[in-house]
């Protein structure tokens, strides 16, 4: 690939204009902080788009999409507002290639769920416990720079295990609550031609975006989840003429055939 | 567990009253040859019980799902007709631990698709040719009992990848065909406390479902994707209360919960 | 498979002769603590059989491996008195079906990195904290009759991340320390036609394989991984003949053959 | 990483010299056709090395594998003349976060064995057969640039199931072969902080290094395989001090700790 990753960030945007605590920490929504450290860390190698579920079609039309290479996600309060045809469209898309980051509480978005076939529920609590993400997989392209076995969120929102995911096909990172739990924080999916990370930390009440080693671990994500692969574009179809030829004596009867 | 697995075999039933061939090969339907070969072959150890399309609901209310360990699902004409309800039920039953053993042209059931997240399709040609299947997991409890590396079908339909799934979590079979593809025709997934089996072998037109070999890695299937593991039904919660003293101090303001 | 599962607990015996404290925990050995548990768990499922570091081939002759469908393996103080033709033996017979339920320390015994390819390395704290055990994987056969999200192991050795292991195929439990780390401490490998599990809690200075719960998940992974799979015994070989006739031209020259 | 990939082409270089037939598709080995290709697909990107068998050390000394960031591996005649040593500092190498790319009789080198604690052992037939290439992944980076679903080599060694290694962590490529057989030919694994790549075509009496496909998957291998993540460089060690306070009792007794 040529020119710069082109990256979407899709943000629900509604908690910070409806809560005045969450509009302290985040003055003009998530989205603007995550740009802001995409562009720092990432620079050229990286064109930003944000989209925000009170445009119309969630900012997702077939347009966006198609010039989308790698999109991140944040929803919380208003995930059945997006509609069927754009997680229809994001499904199709991800199947299609581009990379997709899901954050925080939208483990349980739509698109996550139809991705993965599970609930993706958890358990969670909200009280401004310490986190610490322990990286469990050093080699992974997605901690490049990480320099430390661990890092601290000092007040973060607990998610804890269960989590209802189908095991990950790579797992980066654990995380650990002082109040007695763990939780998977960073897991990789392959799902079509697309890749899927999912990174926990994230509340929308504490600053963590704001977090150097959570925007590290973002931006690695996006770059690791950029497009790539075989410029063959697979498709279920019939194909009538065998590679080979066929040596045993064809007893396929022209009416079972026609019969289906 | 105790007491006998209860196993509800699912056909679609078209094909076999549509086409007079289809019906010469399965005068009374594949869930019939597929009934007497789990019985003959699990005896006590298995309680049978067969739901087709055409019932109220599919066959598959509320109550036959909760009586039901492991399912085998046949489809191919009508996917379609599987209204979003059943569907719904289907997925939340997997994920509470019923097994699923998805069989040839199922690898397009909504169900299926469901569960994947993906297409769930591939390249296929119905020219009779030779199959083998061979295995590559032969420790695997699945293919307990098959005696050979590979055991052959004569005439079978090619499924050929791309086979648009999440890779699996265990491979135990790889198909060669004759005309010149492959195909990863053996596979297993885990979705909640459900575990999910594909098996390609069992075309309509073919007598694939009187096959010694075939009928033993679908019992053993069966016996494979019984419910097991913890007896906790994971839900996501809220937990208010630390399980661990959280002895950071608490900057959890009031407001922001109720800003939620 | 007919007959009771043939049991072989293995242990390196050592701390429990050596130390007092050990001693007094275990007076007769951990393996006499694991021998009554399984006994008194399986029943009838298993025969259990005993050896120990001092015995001649450390107990482990041909003749004892060919009569051991799964073993239970701990060591701490004298992993290299284990001598090359013993891990050999174990390997092979491993590969060829045996399952290998590997304890604790045992994480850095020979056989356990000849399997595994990596160092097995990990943190550890000696400071008898709280450990809590977390079940991500409630659908797994291994925590079978584990009834709660969690259990808790008062006083525990801290085991920590990083732990060098390639990727657990299934991964069943992490584990939670109160002193700020956690562990991949439930894992599952496929080796050849064997099933490896690696299971952490069971410190020597803690009665940790008194507790019901350790028993319990150790006597599910002793049935977990007991040999199952085709009865076809993989060997590399030459096989000069083709199954399906090869059309193309034969280019191949003899004298190339010599060659090699 | 900056600066260019610092690769090392590693070849038993035995066969060319010893069997006319090979010395005329390979005069100058084949590391010289691997070099080659990889200079011209990759350029700049890459700086280039060659190793053999017959230099001191096998080419592999301390300076040459800290200087190493991938390597690719040839041998088949040869692999029990590299010494313990090498292959302790190789697999040292690779767990600290070098690549290795495996190629073709390479599956049965000490190191690959070494990496995957299996026999690595396949069926073969030398033919003359041919071969497709099935890409199964087309959205993995190592098969970047391949444009169709499958790829033809017209005479090949058949290389066949069961092939005795752990379950990949990746598989991209499934071969066909006339004679009946199937092959999981592109595979991949992570061992510490190290990719590892398996790759079968490449038999040294045909032509195959000079494949356009097949160097292209190997360079995109090579890039693939590249270090990365953490900064941090895992070590099992003790950690005396906990990170967060325990606050349970402490009920170590210091002669439990002299006793180990």
């Amino acid at each position: 690939m040529s020119g710069p990753l082109r990256v979407t960030i899709w943000n629900e945007y509604v908690h910070e204009r409806t809560s005045q605590a969450v509009g302290k920490i985040y003055p003009e929504g998530m989205h603007a902080v995550l740009a802001e450290a995409l562009a720092r860390l990432l620079g050229e190698r990286v064109r930003l788009r944000v989209a925000t579920l009170d445009q119309p079609q969630c900012g997702l039309s077939e347009e966006v999409l198609n010039q989308t290479d790698v999109m991140t996600w944040w929803g919380h309060a208003s995930h059945e507002r997006v509609e069927d045809e754009v997680v229809d469209r994001l499904q199709r898309r991800v199947l299609d290639g581009m990379g997709l980051i899901v954050l925080h509480s939208a483990h349980n978005s739509r698109i996550f769920r139809r991705l993965m076939g599970t609930t993706c529920m958890l358990r969670w609590r909200e009280a401004a416990e310490r986190e610490r993400v322990w990286i469990v997989d050093p080699g992974h392209p997605i901690v490049q720079g990480i320099d430390e076995e661990c890092f601290e969120i000092e007040h973060s929102e607990m998610y804890g295990e269960h989590f209802d995911i189908p095991q990950p096909d790579e797992l980066f990172a654990i995380s650990w609550f002082e109040g007695g739990e763990v939780f998977r924080s960073g897991c990789t999916w392959r799902r079509g031609k697309g890749k899927v990370v999912y990174f926990s930390p994230g509340h929308e009440t504490f600053p963590i975006y704001h977090h150097p080693q959570v925007q590290r671990i973002i931006a690695n994500a996006v770059q690791w989840a950029a497009p790539s692969g075989s410029l063959y574009l697979g498709q279920g179809r019939n194909i009538p003429q065998p590679l080979s030829p066929i040596s045993c004596e064809h007893v396929v009867d022209e009416n079972l055939h026609r019969a289906k």
